[in-house]
C-alpha cells in the first residue's frame, strides 16, 4: 500500500465502535418503524425511509469513511452478521481489499461469502502480491485465475513464489517492498535516487545493496544515510554483518530474531545469494499475536479463531473434536474405576476420595508440561539439561507428594477415621504426582522428537494418564490394604 | 544504546549455544582431570590449569566477545547455574548492563546476586534512564541510591518518572531517545541538524515536532524527508493525525495501535500536551511476548517465569498456591460425592460414570471461557453482544448435550443395561453442559466487570463449579429416579 492515509488514529477503537452501534440502532429503529406501518400508509412509508433511513446511512458512511482499514475491519469483527453486512456494504469498494487483509480469518469468510467474483477481483487489485497471497486461500478459484491473468509477469512470479511457502514460513512473512541500491555510488547519489520515489515503502529503515545479478551484499540503514556527509560511498557505510533470512527458515525462528536483535525489516535471500524479498516487524508483530492466540485456543480444544456471530452449528463443529477425544479418554478412566467395583462397594469413601488424586496430578503434570513446552519453543532445552530437568521435576512433585499428599490423607482421616484409608490417600498422591510430573515431561519432550507440536494434545493425553493412573494407584492400593 | 554493534547476527542462536556448551564441557574435563589428580603431584596439577584450563576459557570468551547481548543474555538462560556463573564472569563487564537487560527476570536474579554494589553500578552506566528503569526493581536500594547521585538532572527527573509508573502502563513501554524539529525550518536544515548526530537513536522512523514550550504538534515522517525536496518547510509536511500515547495509557492498548496501524514509534504526550517520551516497536513487541508468556503459565497456575535451572524450593514455592487453591475445590467436590454415599452404595455403577459428567462439562465450560476471555481483551464484547453471546453459547451447549450426552447415556446403558441409568447419564450430561455454559460464559464477564483479569482464576472457578455441580447433578437424578 502506498497510498497515505489521512484517517483518525486513535489508541481507543472502542470508542469508534460503540458510534457505529448507535448509528447502526438508530438506522434499526427506522427500519422496524417503517416495517411496523407497513402497507397501509405506503407514501409515509416511503418518505419516511427515503429521508431518514437513507439519513442515518449516510451519517454511518460518513463516519466510516474516516477510519483507518484496520479499525473498519476491527468494528466488523465485533458486529452480529446482519449489522456487519450493513457496514461493509457502506464501506467505499476501494477499500475493500485493505480490510479483507485485515479481518480475522472466520470475519473474512463472512465477508467474501456476500460479494461477487468481480467485487473480489476489484479487492485485490488494491493490494500488493504478498497481500493477495495472504488472501488467497479464501478466494475463489475463478478470482485467482483472473487475479493471475491481470498481473504483470514478475509479480505473476512473486505471487507464485508468496503461495508456494506454507503458513509457518518466512516466505509467507515475506514482501517485495524493497529498496535496492548498489555499492559503487555517493550517499548524494542514493539521495536523489529516494527523491524520485513519491513515498518510500513502509518499514524502510534500511536500504538493501545489491549487485548486477541482484545478489544481496549487505544493508545501508537510512539511519547512516543521514547522519553521514552526501560525498561518501556506500561501499564504505554498507553493513555486511546483518541477519538474513532464508524462504524456507521457521517463522518463528525469524520473529525470535526480530525479538533478540530489535529489528525493523530484514532481508530474505535464497540459497543462490539472491535477494527476493523482505521481512518487516508488521509481519512478525501479526505472526506473535496470531502465534500466541492460537496457542490459548489450542489449549482449550479449540481447532481455530471463532467469529464470536459464527452459526451455533459452525462454533459447535470448531469444538467437537475436543470433546469426543475427551469423551473418549473419560470413558476409559471410568472403565479404570469400572474394574474396582468390588473394592468401592466395600468401602464406599473411595469413592468420595479419588477425584481429589486423579485432578491434583493433573494439575502439576500440567505446570511441568507448560515449562517444559516454553523452553522447548525457546529452544532452551539441550540433551544435558533434559536429564536435570527430569531429575528436577520429580524432585519437585515429591515435595508436593509429601506436603500435599499429607494434607489429604489428614482430611480422608478426619472424615472416615480409618488410618489405612489416610495412609492410602497419602502414597496414592505421592506416587500420581510422580506419574503426573514424569508424563508431563516426557509426552512434550516426544511429540517434538516426532515432529509434532507439543504444545497441541499434550494436554489431553496428560489429563487421560493423570486421571487413569490416579484411579488405579489410589483403588490398587486400597484393594491392597484395606480390602483382603 | 548508541554504540555499534559489529557482531554476528543470526536466526539460529542455538548454534552459538552449543558451541559454548561444548567449550563448557571441555573446560569442566580439564577441571575434574586437575581435580582427580590433586595435591600428589603438585607441580603438574598447576602446569594442566595454567594451560589447558585457561586456553579453554580464553576461547570462550573470545566465543562471546563475538556475540551479540540478546544471544549472550540467551545462552545464558539455557545453562544451569554453575555454567551460567562461567559465562556470566567471562562477559566483558562492560555489557553487563546490556545483557541484564535482556535475560528473563528469573535469570536475571541469579546474575545480580553474584555481583557487587560496584559492579551493578557500573552495570547501571552503559544504560539510558528508561532501562534502568525496568533494572531497578532488582537493583539493591543502596545501587540505585549511586545511581540517582551520579546522574545529571535532567536525566534523573526521567529515571523517576519511568519508575513511577506500573508495568503495564505506556509510561512504563516508554524511552526517551527522541528526535524533535521546529516546525518553521526547512528539510534542508533539519538535513544538517541530523548530519550532527553520531547515530540516530534505533528505531527512529519519525522526528518528533515541538513548540518552544515542548509541546507536540506532530511528526515528520524520515521518509518525508528523504523523498521530499530540501527547500521544502517542514510545516508544510509535518502531519498532525498521528497516534499519540499517554503515560497512563494500558500498556495492551499501546499495543493493539502499534499492531493496527503498523506503527515503529509513537509519541507519548501528556495531559499538558507536552512530547515526555516515545514508544518504540521493539517494547511493543516484547510487551507482546511477555503478556502471552504470562497468559500461557497463569493459565497451568505458574505464578511467574520460572528460571528451568532454579532450586527446586523455589520452583515448588511457585506452583504451590495454585495445588492448594485446586486441592480446596477438590475436597469440595468430594464432600459433595460424600453426601451421596447411601445412593453410591446401592448403586456402585455410578461411582464409575460421575467422573465423565464433571470432566466433559468441565473442558465445554473452558471453551466458552477461552473465546469470552479472548474478546473480552480486544474489547469487542458490548452490552448488546453479550446477551446474543448468552444465547448462542447457551444453545452450542445444549446442542452438545444432546450429542454427547446420547453417547454417554448409550455407553452407560451398554454397560450396566439400565434404560433408566443410561436417561440419567444423558440427563446429567445435558444440564452440566448447560451450566458449564453459563459459568463460563459469567465468571470471566464478572471477573472483568469487577476490574479482575479475567484470564487469572476464571479456569479453577469454572472447574469448581463444572465439577462440584456435575457431581450434585448426576448423583442427585440418580437418587431420584433409580433409587426411592
Amino acid at each position: 500500500m502506498t497510498e497515505n492515509h489521512e484517517h483518525h488514529y486513535t489508541e481507543d477503537v472502542q470508542h469508534h465502535l460503540k458510534q457505529v452501534e448507535a448509528l447502526l440502532h438508530r438506522h434499526e429503529l427506522v427500519a422496524t418503524l417503517v416495517h411496523k406501518q407497513e402497507m397501509p400508509r405506503e407514501e409515509r412509508h416511503e418518505l419516511v425511509e427515503t429521508i431518514l433511513h437513507k439519513r442515518h446511512l449516510a451519517e454511518l458512511s460518513d463516519k466510516l469513511e474516516t477510519l483507518h482499514p484496520a479499525d473498519i475491519a476491527y468494528i466488523l469483527e465485533a458486529l452480529p452478521i446482519e449489522q456487519r453486512l450493513i457496514v461493509w456494504d457502506l464501506v467505499k469498494a476501494n477499500r475493500d481489499g485493505e480490510i479483507l487483509i485485515e479481518v480475522s480469518d472466520a470475519v473474512r469468510e463472512s465477508l467474501i461469502a456476500t460479494m461477487s467474483r468481480e467485487e473480489l477481483f476489484e479487492a485485490t487489485e488494491q493490494l500488493d502480491t504478498d497481500e493477495i497471497a495472504d488472501l488467497a486461500p479464501d478466494l475463489p478459484q475463478a478470482v485467482m485465475r483472473d487475479v493471475f491473468k491481470s498481473l504483470p509477469v514478475e509479480e505473476r512470479e512473486q505471487l507464485r513464489a508468496a503461495m508456494s511457502y506454507p503458513e509457518d514460513c518466512v516466505g509467507a512473512l515475506m514482501d517485495f517492498d524493497m529498496v535496492t541500491i548498489r555499492e559503487d555510488v555517493t550517499l548524494e547519489v542514493v539521495s536523489r535516487y529516494l527523491r524520485r520515489f513519491d513515498e518510500l515503502p513502509d518499514h524502510t529503515d534500511q536500504l538493501f545493496v545489491v549487485d548486477r545479478e541482484d545478489r544481496f551484499k549487505g544493508v545501508l540503514p537510512l539511519n547512516l544515510l543521514l547522519v553521514n556527509e552526501p560525498e561518501l560511498d556506500v561501499a564504505t557505510l554498507v553493513k555486511h554483518e546483518t541477519v538474513t533470512l532464508h524462504p524456507d527458515d521457521q517463522a518463528e525462528q525469524a520473529a525470535q530474531a526480530f525479538e533478540r536483535y530489535d529489528l525493523v525489516s530484514a532481508p530474505v535471500v535464497d540459497e543462490d545469494g539472491k535477494l527476493v524479498g523482505r521481512v518487516t516487524v508488521n509481519a512478525v508483530v501479526d505472526f506473535i499475536r496470531e502465534e500466541s492466540e492460537t496457542d490459548l485456543l489450542n489449549q482449550a480444544g479449540l481447532r481455530e479463531e471463532e467469529d464470536i456471530f459464527a452459526s451455533v452449528w459452525k462454533s459447535a463443529q470448531n469444538r467437537w473434536m475436543w470433546l469426543a477425544l475427551n469423551l473418549c479418554t473419560a470413558f476409559f478412566a471410568s472403565r479404570v474405576i469400572g474394574s474396582f467395583e468390588d473394592t468401592i462397594e466395600k468401602f464406599v469413601a473411595l469413592a468420595t476420595l479419588m477425584p481429589i488424586v486423579a485432578g491434583i496430578a493433573g494439575n502439576s503434570g500440567n505446570q511441568t508440561t507448560t515449562i517444559i513446552i516454553r523452553s522447548l519453543a525457546l529452544g532452551q532445552i539441550t540433551q544435558a539439561s533434559a536429564r536435570h530437568l527430569l531429575i528436577k521435576e520429580l524432585a519437585i512433585s515429591g515435595l508436593n507428594g509429601l506436603v500435599w499428599g499429607s494434607v489429604a490423607g489428614l482430611f480422608a482421616y478426619a472424615l472416615y477415621h480409618s488410618i489405612p484409608l489416610g495412609l492410602v490417600m497419602a502414597s496414592a498422591m505421592l506416587l500420581n504426582l510422580l506419574l503426573g510430573a514424569i508424563v508431563g515431561l516426557v509426552v512434550p519432550l516426544a511429540m517434538q522428537r516426532f515432529g509434532r507440536d507439543p504444545a497441541i494434545g499434550s494436554s489431553v493425553l496428560l489429563t487421560a494418564i493423570t486421571d487413569s493412573g490416579g484411579f488405579f494407584i489410589f483403588l490398587g492400593l486400597a484393594t491392597i490394604f484395606l480390602i483382603h
